[in-house]
């Protein structure tokens, strides 16, 4: 019998390498969030992709730079050796700021307090991004080569629904045929558990518009002319009922049944609800669910959330206007059987119904949803690594409740690649709000957890079956241009 | 028996003189317009008054200015001599811009093009300001001293509700005691007949809120964290129906019943359905109305608008959030018996009832109506002159749909005082909207009626029962600080 050496031991260079580089690597990633790499708004998106292929080259990473179209580039990467290859997904845009004035500090300072680095994309995902890296780093610098090939699939284009990866997947399945995925979502949930995600829900996201008279009015005019934003929240509350379920017709019957495995999942997942109301500072869930029931709606419930409204004057002072447009934005996050095309029509049959042929849908993004088992290799790396790192046992979500091109990734080949994500955040990262931030311990600590996924991704005998072999780079479509 | 001089004759001079000034009247419109005096935004108000007061001055009005707390001043102004007084309201503030790239020129460029001059402001109501301020200029020069006594109030918090004008006004009801009074809202309609308005609706203006979490959320957490903007949106479709009727509890019963003299007026009243729906580009009218049903709600029908609503993220770019507060600003105008306070008490209920409590609703501004006869001096001078100067018989609103503080400066004495409201404004003028502007030819015209006005209330026989004289300007009350 072969005695086994427990990964602590292995991993106390690795270790100590990380904490004696805990302030090069903090600052590195203080480089990244000082770039606004906003996609929506097209602001410094070019410089903040070299970067991202300067510090992936810096590590030993090879790198080349993919665009679609006019999109934003995808960094692509490879490192490391072996039959077994593994892909890595990440992002460099960010999400749009918000209202300054919600922010304690400037949004790309990236200010550390406390223990904390504010500032947007650095809880998503800049600093996943970063620590996959200086994970990379210090494996090479105190193990020496890479056990597994990694290709890394670093995109710019998250925030817009991921059109070029989605085209550059469709044409290019062999470059993100893998063993397994590691995707960049995860945080510590209140109670500091892990939380570990094998799939995501997909995501419809669609606007609904009204329209009046040419421009807006004198709201004198209110008595006779029709006014866009009454129609539009007269259609909006068909969609859902007072209680917050979802009423579009047909929608309910699409759901499928929960599977035994997932059932069986779901009763390992608490969710900290003292913690999280304290959090986000509410007095009760919907519906006012509680318990297994709450934690059930919460990763198997669809959702249809309003995330905007914009109609008339809403600026400070007094205007009676009668708008002449009015406009919601929503969306739908989508559990199996929903797809998003099934959705968008059910929503367009339902208003036609009711006669709201007049309401406009703009479809905004989408993507399918994604779900994998928790026996993959993949799963049960980064699960037993994860349990070893932060000593506890971590949470297991079967399907995320947020969504992302995962579908695009994993989905390109058949049968599916298998999916885990975790990532640096804590609760009180708020990744799409104000004062989004990290804590830099956390950072440092999830550099240790994927420096033994590696590891453990490397001890796995290695499997091939329904698994196409990349032959090079030599077989990039020609319709991908190179950027 | 006297030979009667038609006015046309009696004001050859006059005309030629308004004709022969043409220009410079323009131009001083034009510079008044220049100057960007929105109240809602605070910006160069101060600057405006006093402009306001050295132009009334230039004209021979003697003019003081009060100030109301912190207010924006009171512009006061008198001229003419004779035992009869009238009031003439005003106001020198506008409204917010808007969007400015709805807007085809600059708005405070008081551009001309093809006679029509553009900016925020002239149409409401600057223009109508200058067109009294030139009439009394040349009724001086042609005819000599005024046969009446002229009261100026003109303000500077039209677009915020006037809420100094209201103190003022309750504190001095002496002051604004007169045999009638002219206010400054009127147009020509598509088909070019003047619109004259014995009244105005009442409005209140309220703000609801709905709350969620502590700010914008990740939409993934919509399964289970409740969402303002949905709330908001269930709320206020309980508000009105489908169909565009309020729906309000206790609402429609607490309405008059029209009585035969607003009936018979009404059969004497037309809208331009054809024309409007071509200048407003719409399809058609609430409730497909048309011809007497349709006048008949535009003027006595009160209204619920949607003025604006904001929740969530709106700007370009996607963002899946779930929002923390969304609001809704809403505008009631009130016909007879509807009160400010009492629709704020019946929204109030009708929330409640329907377990909407947490909705805050936040008053913004109101007015109460006013209404008065045909029959009264003042409305008699009006009609007559207009028939006259426009050659055709002017649409006489006995209730225009728009409001404004004339309960305030009419209400301030008892009984209250008869008013006849016109303006310089065209069915294009937009007023609250983009591209605001007046013909140049309606402003010259409009100076040549108000001149004829004035003519005709010196002809009247004098009344005062029910007057208080004025006596001097001794007796202003002490909570009026003068600015």
């Amino acid at each position: 019998m072969q005695p086994i050496t427990p990964l602590s031991m292995t991993f106390s260079r690795f270790d100590r390498y990380v904490d004696r580089h805990a302030r090069n690597f903090a600052e590195r990633l203080q480089a990244l969030c000082r770039m606004p790499s906003v996609a929506a708004r097209g602001t410094g998106m070019r410089a903040m992709a070299e970067t991202v292929e300067q510090m992936m080259q810096r590590v030993g990473i090879g790198t080349r730079s993919f665009r679609v179209g006019a999109g934003y580039p995808i960094i692509y990467g490879e490192c490391g050796a072996g039959t077994q290859s593994y892909v890595i997904y990440g992002h460099y845009d960010v999400q749009p700021v918000g209202h300054l004035s919600e922010w304690s500090v400037g949004p790309f300072a990236a200010t550390i307090i406390d223990g904390k680095l504010y500032a947007r994309g650095a809880a998503n995902s800049k600093g996943d991004l970063a620590a996959r890296l200086a994970a990379v780093e210090t494996y090479q610098k105190t193990f020496g080569k890479l056990p597994v090939s990694l290709r890394f699939f670093i995109e710019g284009e998250d925030g817009m629904g991921s059109p070029s990866l989605y085209r550059f997947a469709a044409d290019n399945p062999e470059m993100l045929a893998a063993q397994g995925c590691i995707w960049d979502e995860g945080y510590k949930d209140t109670k500091e558990r892990p939380v570990i995600s094998l799939g995501f829900k997909g995501i419809e996201f669609v606007e609904l518009r009204a329209h009046g008279a040419r421009s807006d009015l004198h709201s004198k005019w209110g008595a006779i002319v029709p006014n866009p934003a009454w129609r539009l929240v007269q259609a909006l509350a068909t969609i859902t009922s007072p209680k917050g379920v979802i009423t579009i017709d047909g929608f309910s019957s699409k759901i499928a049944p929960i599977s035994e495995e997932d059932a069986e999942a779901l009763k390992t997942i608490e969710l900290d609800e003292a913690g999280l109301k304290r959090e986000f500072r509410i007095g009760g869930w919907v519906r006012s669910m509680k318990g297994p029931a709450l934690v059930k709606e919460h990763i198997f419930g669809p959702t249809c959330t309003i995330c905007g409204i914009q109609t008339g004057h809403t600026e400070a002072g007094i205007k009676t206007v009668l708008p002449s447009m009015a406009m919601a934005r929503l969306d739908f996050r989508l559990v199996p059987d929903l797809t998003p095309d099934l959705v968008l029509e059910l929503l367009r049959e339902h208003l036609d119904v009711r006669g709201f042929k007049d309401i406009e849908i703009i479809e905004l993004g989408s993507a399918p949803l994604a779900k994998s088992s928790a026996n993959s290799t993949v799963a049960r790396a980064v699960i037993g690594s994860a349990a070893e790192v932060y000593g506890v046992a971590p949470m297991v979500y079967p399907m995320d409740p947020s969504s992302g091109p995962v579908g695009a990734v994993c989905g390109a080949s058949s049968p599916s690649t298998p999916v885990a994500s975790f990532g640096i955040s804590y609760a009180g990262s708020n990744p799409h709000g104000p004062d989004e931030n990290i804590r830099v311990d956390d950072f440092l600590q999830s550099i240790k957890l994927i420096g033994r996924v590696i590891h453990r991704l490397g001890e796995t005998k290695t499997k091939t079956s329904g698994i196409t072999k990349v032959s090079g780079t030599r077989d990039w479509r020609a319709t991908v241009s190179r950027g």
